[in-house]
């Protein structure tokens, strides 16, 4: 079984444990196994579904209430099987959302660090600095490149600490790790989509 | 007695307590006045001068000690009567500056709202809203319009809540009045930059 992931510039597929992107100009291979996908992307979804007919969307396998208007599928992809947590994907945007004793409670949406950093150079050419991995943000900053540094970080880590409280938090995305990493009661699942994916697919069998 | 703050997209004079902006590509007039100026944008200053060869720097008067490098001249002027405040200039960028005892600790830079909302957009067209205003900051939302208002809010307040503490808050700029009604111990200068410039520019002729 193939999984694959349709976001806003990649196909991202998951087959065998091993991860293979696509662009979304590029020519799809047609395979044989059965895909199951999900999407953000109807007209790239099309296009998977022209090559490879068999394509399932998993949105079908799926029962996931909450009162959010236009939740969007990966958003509750990640959640699906958390009770009490945090589910944060830190990608082009950062989503985040609330789970408690098992239902989602909403969320909300901040911008991805390349947005972040991209934004200040466009204010004034003053600000344009390289991201500074390596800053202490116990300390206020006293030059412009950690000022803005620190200023993107805390602006990404309190809002989610202060929706968290005592439940524990779950990142995935690209800059999932690197954000982890500010969190005590957390955990970075690289291959959380996948693995919900899977696991949604594995519980409908069993009811099937 | 003229002054004017020079920035990176126009000159803002106060003249007579009155205010008056010119773009930077606009024709300046010609004062017979005594000119003072604040800037932090060289080539613009060369033009001023060109025009108005009276137009002397303030920088010159000032006497403010940090071991910020670089500090942006107009956060000093903002922050130098100040003993222990949080002082907030929310333009086009949102500077946040810390004072204790009288000396200046440092301080971050936050992008500005307008810099905040366009950078959604530019991340999925799905997330172009128009900033809402009457947001409740203490329900986690549940529509994408709320969940990035309430991102970008809570980006701004919480990081200039943490330094804070029990500080008084002086905010100014285009959006610190909004801003400053989320704050308890705060107080809006609309005309903070200009005032601080004539009470630097009074203090220097006692001494003359």
């Amino acid at each position: 079984m193939i999984l694959c992931d349709i976001g806003n510039s990649t196909y991202h597929f998951f087959i065998k444990g091993k991860h293979k992107k696509y662009f979304l100009d590029e020519k799809l291979p047609k395979f044989d196994e059965e895909i199951y996908y999900v999407s953000v992307n109807k007209s790239a979804t099309k296009e998977l579904k022209k090559v490879n007919p068999q394509a399932k969307n998993i949105k079908k396998l799926m029962n996931f209430k909450t009162s959010y208007v236009g939740l969007g599928i990966d958003r509750a992809i990640a959640s699906y099987f958390e009770k009490d947590s945090v589910i944060v994907d830190a990608g082009s945007a950062i989503t985040v959302d609330i789970m408690s004793k098992g239902k989602h409670q909403g969320g909300f949406i901040l911008p991805g660090f390349r947005a972040f950093m991209k934004t200040y150079p466009k204010i004034s050419k003053k600000l344009k600095f390289d991201f500074e991995k390596n800053i202490n943000l116990d300390k206020i900053p006293l030059q412009t490149k950690d000022a803005i540094t620190y200023a993107m970080m805390k602006s990404i880590i309190l809002p989610i600490k202060e929706v968290s409280e005592n439940k524990k938090i779950i990142f995935t995305g690209g800059d999932g790790k690197l954000l982890s990493k500010y969190f005590e009661n957390s955990t970075y699942k690289k291959d959380l989509i996948f693995e919900n994916m899977k696991r949604i697919i594995d519980a409908n069998d069993c009811i099937a």
